[in-house]
């Protein structure tokens, strides 16, 4: 922590500043320049953290050292975390995971047909949501339980591994009972007390950024999994929101390799909420595997033109397909691979 | 809505859009250009707004012509709403409120204290946190419930109004109980379950604006309250989140003469959260009030260097108090009172 | 400065970069903590500065500590500055300076029209474009030198400080000998060429904040014409871009008061292009006036309707009269004037 | 264009504005709802365009349905544009471009040995900066004219393409006398007389996305080139301006495809500027790869610690030649080739 004086502070208010950072047992390093004089606090900074130094009389501002997250950390962890899915599937190794389906879960024919179809292209995981954050009231709100149930027994009978979002903290142990992996919508990503309650579980978690979230923001979400004791998080990069309006928001492609230099976690890549056009995701899917992400998700509709949400955005199977085909020579062309 | 077809349109691809739209019971108009094929429909759009029309071969892009929210907009009620916030303050008249206190509740003598000081400058609502949404797993959450007690007991012996911020579903009823005013956090904006469950009390909810939404966003969170029977919403402008970096976030000024011309629920600003520095408090409040906010929510704190959250944005009692006259003047400046 | 070593920095990396701060004169405090080194430098931070420290080895991040302006900054110059504008005109006093008229001067007729009622409502300096930047190459693009001999024509005979946009350097002197301040728009607002040849003239400049260009840029915009000599910069907030897009750009008001903080130059406000919308001037100025600013510009035209550029967020001499007059109301709450 | 009038709308102001259509030589068709009047114009929509239709009394807003550009657009030309560098380089057809060099241009030996590095590792178009843009009227501004000099000899001796940014008007003879491609900086993306003034010459003209600008923004700017006769223009994706601070900028990775989309000319992708740091800039590469672009733009230094800018974000060769080694393969996996 650094603590850079005004260049009018008095010796009282440096004497009251060092006086705080010493009776916290912390070791102040007074340094007196010409135009400034600054205060270095080597040691654990949580201790100041908490500290509101900048109210103290006398402080210009206080520039953090260390990042604050601890137990996402490479340093905490040096290497890549494997988080084991189920049905023989793991993230964060050789292998991408590409996880694909319809935005909503509408019916259990609709969703064997594309679950089917995007099994047979090589995806892994099958997504569908059961309750659906809406921006209007007056919007389709998921099918809840019933529509966990479907998404069940389309993971049993096809083998697949399963994901859905969870919204409300009453409802982690029941969605739980019924998928592989829990998500935490963007909207939801520093709703701290639905953050513990899935750190309380043994699920995997699948963090999505939120849209005004930055890379550190999104780490410091996770720290909170983790020091619930679930360190099975997966994060995945959606875009942010900018005032580019070409696509619904804005893929911050940069978010994998800055993610991967500073946790150890695994993070996939949505193309399809990141560009909210179908046109778009193929390129984007890509650039996501290119640039070293662990996996996809993408939204896949046999009939987007009856989708209840998100048609605009999804994928017919056939071009699911052809795009699953594409990646595989892209993953090879960066040392990965896609079954 | 505004179909706008690609140049390359087919005919059998307009004649499908076409009969989509009158199999939904409203009438298209077909518009030959030279250049491109818009569909305009005229009607209630609600009813297309579901149907992802982008899916559709041959579309463009698709322009929604009216605004999603109805029950908070102006069309469905012209007049300012005047909401009633018990002990003889309501907020959206002539006079404007004031709420005023600490970030978190920290012990009762200090919350007395710092009560009775806005109170005597002119304060109206007493503002205290006891769930604390923190960035930071390791950061102090607030005192809970005991918290609510406290702020229950300064309220009412101080003859205040008392504002809370509730970050679970599960807490409505109990927080409802402590406080007059339920407060949603500018990271709970969009959490669709938590709106519904303050949308069915009778309690006023003061909704914050998410950093990552836009005015009609913030709308259609309120929405999700109207709709739901409560009718007593307060917006708050809080600062978006943009590339500037010398305050913690952009307080949008503008938001407030938008929002006033969209919606007749009323909005107020807290420059504190905007800011994130207790020097700039004093003219963003003043600008809030002179482009035409209801009112105002200010952090003080009597002991700023003590404070377990926010102490560098926090105003000490006698800035407050100064702030208070001096902003006497800019309301009547523009027709408005501070009692 | 601050250098942040990585956690695995080995001692030769230190030493390599403790020598090269010490071979530029300069004094290195290393500072050896449990999780990194830091080392820092105390002194005119300006050497370093140019040396790309960052791309030494073993160098994890370097935190500037000073500002690095200095001749627009108040530690340069305490009291705020005061700009004559000539005509019996000054910019930084008790007194609000009020910029007012069409966005492109368009006949002589119509431009001593708008004049005259602007300066009886009160304004001190007419403002007209005769070189516009338009973002289409098929827009009109002003009058050019036959439009600033109108502009010379109306501020003569009205008595009223001029003010007029140059966008490219080889126009300086042409537009310098007909008008009183020299505009650089916000699209300019990082053409240093330009900003080098506004700086050696004697004129005051009217400079615009950059869209994307936070506040410490533009005041590194300013400080390139106070280091060629000229210390008559008026500095102004016209909005930023955001994702919101209810306005055209998002007037970022805090501007006001972060800007006072860090330097002495005046700061205006431009509320029509903030907006983009008539509508919300009123307000935005009432909001300005409000914040601190030292003055406006405004948008104002009699025939909004036949304007060849920015109509739509023009106010009638009607408007803006009534605004004038409610703006010395809000002026004067703050301790400040309009003439 | 659509016109959409307000709720309250007379009929004497839909009749005034149908009146105003109708008098530019334009056929309204209006539509009458349950819940708003729309007016809408088929026909060329530049005529209107240049008419402030939002100043007309009754009207809500205006919404356009063409795009403003032509020239540059997929609708005026089906095709990729293929435009020749000279020296056997040709960009925007299957084989990529590689551009690589240091930031600034310091002196001869430097240069050659730089040149030399980046073009055994493939790169076929050199960079260096003569002219530079600094934020810092105290930072090196580049060697001028003798910098290009020695740019047009190392690329003469090496048989490379050379590039280089101007930044003045004044200068575009010039700088167009020694280089092969125009640069037009991020900067001045939107310095329109610059624009003209590159649009007058022969040279292909490289122009750069505004860190404020839009997609679309920049197909305008790049309209003015060609408008003015100049069709060889490269456009280049070098992230734009959000809350993102882990990198200097955010790569908008989706303006790849979008750009595509929309028009035919060739962009490429500056991973150097968007990243602001060396190690992010071989991830970056392999998306833009990856999502379609025609080439890259990357800094390359051999000694970073002494670079006089940039030194940060540059590689240094043997990195940049892995790098290219790399960038074939995901070139090849996607159908392009790097020589």
């Amino acid at each position: 922590m650094i603590i850079v004086l005004k260049p009018e502070a008095s010796d009282s208010q440096v004497k009251h500043i060092i006086d705080k950072v010493t009776a916290l047992g912390l070791t102040p390093h007074v340094s007196q320049g010409s135009e400034r004089t600054i205060i270095g606090v080597i040691g654990p900074e949580d201790t100041l953290r908490i500290t509101p130094l900048e109210a103290f009389p006398g402080v210009e501002k206080v520039i953090p050292v260390l990042s604050p997250f601890r137990l996402v950390s490479r340093e905490f962890k040096k290497e890549n975390s494997l988080i084991d899915l189920g049905k023989g599937v793991s993230i964060g190794g050789e292998e991408l995971v590409v996880m694909a389906g319809p935005c909503s879960i509408e019916n259990i024919d609709r969703l064997f047909e594309i679950g089917k179809a995007v099994k047979k292209a090589g995806a892994n995981v099958l997504r569908g949501g059961a309750f659906k954050p809406r921006t209007s009231p007056y919007s389709f709100q998921g099918l809840g339980k019933s529509g966990l149930e479907m998404l069940k027994k389309a993971g049993d009978e096809l083998g697949m591994v399963t994901v859905s979002e969870v919204m409300d903290g009453r409802d982690v142990d029941m969605v739980a009972s019924f998928v592989d992996i829990l998500q935490i919508g963007c909207r939801n990503m520093q709703n701290f007390n639905l953050l513990k309650e899935v750190g309380a579980t043994k699920k995997p978690v699948l963090l999505k950024r939120g849209m005004a979230s930055s890379v550190k923001d999104m780490l410091m979400s996770a720290e909170y999994i983790l020091s619930g004791g679930n360190f099975s998080v997966i994060l995945c990069e959606r875009g942010i929101r900018t005032f580019e309006d070409s696509t619904r928001n804005t893929l911050d492609i940069s978010a994998i390799p800055v993610t991967k230099e500073l946790s150890h976690l695994p993070i996939i890549v949505d193309p399809s909420h990141a560009a909210g056009k179908w046109g778009l995701v193929p390129d984007l899917s890509k650039a996501g595997v290119a640039a070293g992400c662990d996996g996809l998700i993408i939204e896949v509709h046999n009939r987007p033109e009856e989708a209840v949400s998100d048609g605009e955005q999804s994928l017919i199977p056939e071009k699911f397909s052809k795009l699953m085909s594409e990646l595989k020579a892209v993953a090879a062309s960066v040392g990965r691979k896609i079954k």
